[in-house]
């Protein structure tokens, strides 16, 4: 079975746009044990694109294309389509896809637009498939021996229509099955990461394990290919292999990040969450409340984004704003315990730091870009709250800093809720363990 | 001049990763004026890697490949590379690049890792090009008529590459010059903005315009290909003819976000702003701290959450919140009072809403998913804060609503620091305009 996929647009071509629906589709033809072997993109031209579908169509056993659908002259896909398919024939118009899309006006109040007109237009031999979400409806057919599907670019649109009219009628394949399963582990380098596994990375393994690395998170891929009920044991197997090697620095599987690790964490617990954040602006809270369910365990925060209202909000002194500076130790414990206090909540994660770049007329050269502390406080007994801080130095631009401080900050309170030790090194503390003193 | 990009990867062609590095080069090529015009992508498997490379190295005249140049064993880049250009012959070791990584090591206190010698090695036609972020070292060569570059995943050493190896040593092109420009708009529809354009978006005009949209935010991306100079005055006469016909979306060209924009605002008016936020959850203090220089303006925000923060910190009143409900009108008003009142500040927004999805045991039918209240409190004279609050009804998944939420309300804002008519309709307002009376 060879699989190909074939993504158009001059905004893809041109890089004013990353391309998300190949990978999603990708993902969607393995989970069915289909593995693609070609991915192509083409910009909105006529000639280019018909044939860029002729040549796959000629090697493939089926060739899905998105974009290039819509009501705009730049969407050349069904004129394309006829080039390739149906060379010299007019395309001709589907009149229950008319139909379809005067409704869709309709429903919402508003007149069919002409332009919208061309949409129900086809090639001869192919067939329509309705489009729940958008006036554009997709395409099927075949050309030789291949099957082809074109769908929408918006990824909405293309999602729904793939689950609804492509899944459906692709091939089941014979008794091999492909799984696949995702290892999440954060605080440890990718160098660091593949020396623990060793053997397992081997090219010669089955399941063939892969690792990346993203803002921070490193993911091993395992792929399993092997018999139904076999594939799914050595999965198993492999990861918990893994896990072992990535202890504590593991975090879930497959789609979990790290927000949700530690909602499962405190949802168990019973517990609640309040962050204060500076640099990080808001990331932090906005990655937590990505979670479905949140409200459970998370009550808010502040961004004490300006110096004054970490004073104001969360009770930092000015005085220690002003000796220690905002971007120290001491503030970032005192933005943690005010937030846990004007919760009032079982833990408080604090962040400030120097997100970077440097205007040219700054001062404080001895607190760089990348500098950041976070602070960790927790409800503790008679004695006051628990409090840890601890320092990083972050590479990269202004958005890498402050993923790496949220995604850090929510990975030190793991550990906490895990009994993890406190001084766990961790990447990108600083100063690097072992290398002595202050730098 | 035919440009092929190759992007290697397991994560890629499995969906567990979007590649964005080929858009990158492209955007790199384009601003030289070199219009790619083929992007592949394959897994990490020798022999099909070596045949991509051999059929793009056929038919191009450079070829930038990226990934696989790694320490592990699924970095197979350089093998490919020895089996397409130099078959039947190994690879030889680098000497100055075994010590470039070798004080790569040292210089951060660790021994060489062995399997990080093999990123020395090379074919012997070709050359290694020095990587200043990593271990991984570029390689260069050509076959036949074709330039060959091949350098490391990882954005960040890709790009530095790309700009010190790669793109100095690109040809210049003739008399010709492609230039590109953005205008950006928030709050109309796609369908909308194309009807606007009208004879603009005609494929066969210079300079050539096409649209995406990307969670809201419309674009019309301009292609301007003429001789220097003139392709320069085409490309600001298209633009300004897209501003006056998309006026009052228009918020900014090229990069230019939302809150860029409303940045602008305030810093020439010297105010500054507040946030409070329900369900995105800090997302707009992220959004608004992603842009450098924030804290000229942007003050700090809650995050409040649960309803009882609500109360807490914005004094939003217990009854109010039990009568109405923590998404109402009444309370998106009370919020941005509060929130102005606590900065202070001379604007604050907020946001509440249902993100979704609602969970099985959720009562309040009457308000679904996606319904959300967007208050703006600007500082007034002796009558008290100028409020408005506008009622939406965003489609799509918790993120969807919750992204469009956030840009929205930096619209309210940019709309009032411009004097842009408050009840001007906004894409996704509810009840829409002219429906007539509540829903």
């Amino acid at each position: 079975m060879h699989f190909s996929i074939l993504a158009i647009g001059d905004e893809l071509m041109l890089g004013q746009k990353v391309d998300t629906n190949t990978a999603w589709i990708s993902g969607q033809l393995l989970e069915r044990s289909l593995l693609p072997v070609e991915h192509r993109t083409v910009g909105d031209d006529r000639a280019q694109l018909a044939a860029a579908i002729a040549a796959l169509a000629a090697t493939s056993d089926v060739l899905v294309i998105t974009g290039g659908l819509g009501p705009t002259e730049d969407d050349l896909t069904r004129f394309a389509l006829g080039d390739a398919l149906t060379p010299g024939r007019e395309l001709v118009a589907d009149e229950a896809a008319g139909r379809t899309i005067e409704r869709w006006f309709r429903r919402r109040g508003r007149a069919l637009q002409e332009r919208n007109a061309v949409q129900a237009q086809r090639p001869t031999t192919m067939r329509m498939l309705e489009n729940p979400n958008g006036t554009a409806p997709g395409l099927a057919g075949t050309h030789g021996r291949c099957a082809i599907y074109a769908l929408p670019g918006p990824p909405a649109e293309m999602k729904a229509m793939m689950r609804d009219h492509v899944l459906p009628d692709l091939p089941v394949t014979d008794g091999m099955r492909v799984v696949t399963g995702i290892v999440n582990a954060y605080g440890i380098g990718e160098s660091d990461a593949a020396e623990r596994l060793g053997p397992i990375l081997a090219r010669d393994r089955q399941p063939r394990v892969g690792i990346t690395a993203s803002a921070g998170v490193i993911s091993a891929r395992v792929l399993s290919r092997a018999a139904a009920g076999e594939a799914e044991t050595q999965r198993a197997d492999t990861n918990q292999r893994i896990e072992r090697a990535w202890s504590p620095y593991v975090f879930g599987r497959d789609e979990t990040t790290l927000a949700a690790a530690v909602g499962g964490q405190l949802r168990e617990a019973g517990q609640t969450l309040v962050t204060a954040e500076s640099c990080t602006g808001g990331w932090l809270g906005k990655m937590i409340v990505d979670e479905p369910g949140a409200s459970d365990w998370y009550l808010g925060g502040w961004v004490s984004y300006a110096n004054d209202m970490k004073s104001r909000w969360l009770g930092v002194g000015a005085e220690l704003l002003e000796v220690a500076g905002a971007v120290s130790e001491p503030v970032a414990a005192a933005m943690a315990v005010g937030a846990l206090e004007h919760g009032p909540a079982d833990h408080a994660l604090s962040i400030t730091g120097v997100a970077g770049p440097t205007r040219p007329d700054e001062p404080e050269p001895e607190k760089p870009p990348g500098l950041v502390f976070i602070g960790l406080a927790s409800r503790g007994d008679d004695d006051g709250p628990e409090v840890l801080v601890r320092r990083f130095r972050y590479r990269g631009d202004r958005a890498a800093v402050r993923l790496r401080s949220a995604r850090t900050a929510l990975q030190l309170l793991r550990f906490r809720l895990a009994d993890v030790r406190e001084d766990t090194p961790l990447l990108w503390q600083y100063p690097r363990p072992g290398s002595g003193g202050d730098p």
